[in-house]
């Protein structure tokens, strides 16, 4: 069953349906362990990716079936859970979505093959489905770029001197390339031309970067929900975008703080509060408005369809979660 | 320069050149610490993979020039050394060709990272030359196999029932798939009839049992030449076609040694002796030329030109490293 945010669309909330009931038919590995967690970690997610990449699928010409959707809707969440799979072993959680990871139920070993595996199911969806288009072709590639974003993450990590450029080039590479992809991606199979194209790449893009600084955002304030520790990536390094706006505004007390060797609960809870009083949180939280309000009003220059008010409602329900 | 063994071949040695330069201009990350590690993994290498590919590509009655085959050359040799990364990482490795490992230098994250993105550049590499071949995109996603194959594997290790044929059923799909991967893009790309292109597979799948078989033989003997720590993967529970022959065979001494939870260096030798003196090595070294000699005889098969003969003198050489 779709995760509860598609409540009120029904009929994406079917689509969505379709799709993991697909995943789940591509997976195919004698190893039941690991074939069921994949299972696991392809149920009842928000599936944000497919969704976006179905409602952009509605604005083109040459509109595709439902059953042509599928497969690709389903290759963006495969590529997604990649990803996760292969963050989790890097950051070393034990918990995603509440559930013991992988790596720490059946070993690293098999949390990297079998997000190697994933990635492979994600470009075999793509070249069974579409080799014939060398546009969609040319942009599943572009997630290449989320791994030159990621490898070029260690310039920031453990950086006092990081800046907000820095952390937005970051995301950008990281969160927003993904949802970008499945708006352009749907763009692309319904037929759409360079500019709606183009538009859409755009809107993908800005509802990525707003999603990724709302995700630090809620990091901090809600640990239980996500199933997180507290700031563990404040202690590997990893600074958000609330950190690195009060680093660059050269607060002493900050830059004290995260450059020790060794973060203790207390560094952390000072941290913490410095980026609050300060005010901060609510810049980034100005910021993740900024991309939303960007996305909006790009959403309205699209056709007029169920599809264009449903995306309006998904980004504004996205912004609403730091309200 | 391409790796000695390379040196009686010149104009494979030359094609293989080309290759390693194809790769280096390929590798496109501003994270300069990993691009160089990468450009040295794939420097100076055996280059087995392309180097097959290359004279399996001199078959058909449509043959490609150098500049059409170098691309996809280069596309298999970044793929192996995609799963080279992810091993060393899987056991922590130390070293690789005698340097320190990714993961050594410059930690898991960037290692893991370096392997994804080396995954996506085979895959980029293989669409961007052969989108409009389904043949080949069929058999370049045939890589997943490995990957299952690594997957399963879990069911072999630290497993004293472990039998020769679950050791040949997971080195058919983690070493040969690769090989016989080469030789069946070879016979694709150079316009090989059915028949053709099923014998190239079958040879392929050949030299690479063969070739797993002598390297694991090779580990027992030398340590030194391959870089890595003597007898690791038995201490790991990942055991070998020798000692795997004396755990079906029934050996007590031997199941008694490697059943017990942690191996010191008096058990690693222990073992060894057994396998050594009990005739295990033999045996193993017998099935290694049981495939080569069925890759020979194929290969006999194919039609006669330099290739043939190069590839003959090749296969004969890897054999020759256990004589």
């Amino acid at each position: 069953m779709a995760n509860k945010i598609w409540k009120s669309y029904p009929q994406l909330g079917e689509k969505l349906d379709l799709t993991t009931d697909y995943i789940h038919q591509a997976v195919k590995i004698n190893n039941l362990d690991i074939s069921s967690m994949i299972i696991d970690l392809t149920s009842g997610g928000k599936m944000l990716r497919p969704a976006f990449f179905l409602l952009f699928s509605d604005f083109g010409e040459n509109k595709k079936t439902t059953a042509e959707l599928i497969p690709l809707a389903a290759s963006l969440e495969i590529l997604h859970v990649a990803t996760l799979i292969h963050d989790d072993v890097i950051d070393d959680s034990p918990l995603r979505r509440s559930q013991p990871t992988i790596h720490t139920k059946y070993g690293r070993r098999n949390a990297i093959y079998a997000g190697d595996y994933l990635f492979t199911l994600y470009f075999e969806l793509i070249s069974r489905n579409l080799a014939d288009n060398n546009d969609i072709l040319r942009n599943a590639l572009s997630m290449k770029k989320i791994l030159i974003g990621e490898l070029d993450q260690m310039l920031i990590n453990f950086n006092v001197k990081a800046t907000t450029d820095m952390y937005l080039t970051e995301i950008s590479g990281k969160t927003a390339e993904l949802f970008s992809l499945s708006a352009t991606m749907g763009a692309i199979v319904s037929g759409g031309n360079q500019e709606l194209t183009e538009r859409c790449k755009g809107i993908g893009h800005d509802i990525g970067m707003a999603f990724q600084i709302i995700d630090d955002i809620l990091d901090f304030s809600n640990s239980v929900q996500t199933g997180k520790p507290v700031h563990e990536d404040l202690k590997n390094g990893v600074y958000s975008l609330p950190y690195i706006l009060g680093l660059e505004a050269g607060n002493k007390q900050l830059i004290e703080v995260l450059s020790k060797d060794k973060l203790s609960a207390d560094d952390d809870l000072k941290a913490t509060n410095i980026v609050v009083d300060e005010g901060y949180l609510n810049q980034a939280k100005d910021i993740a408005q900024g991309y939303t309000k960007r996305a909006l009003t790009e959403i309205d220059k699209l056709p007029k369809n169920t599809s264009q008010r449903v995306l309006k409602a998904v980004v504004k329900k996205l912004i609403n979660r730091i309200k």
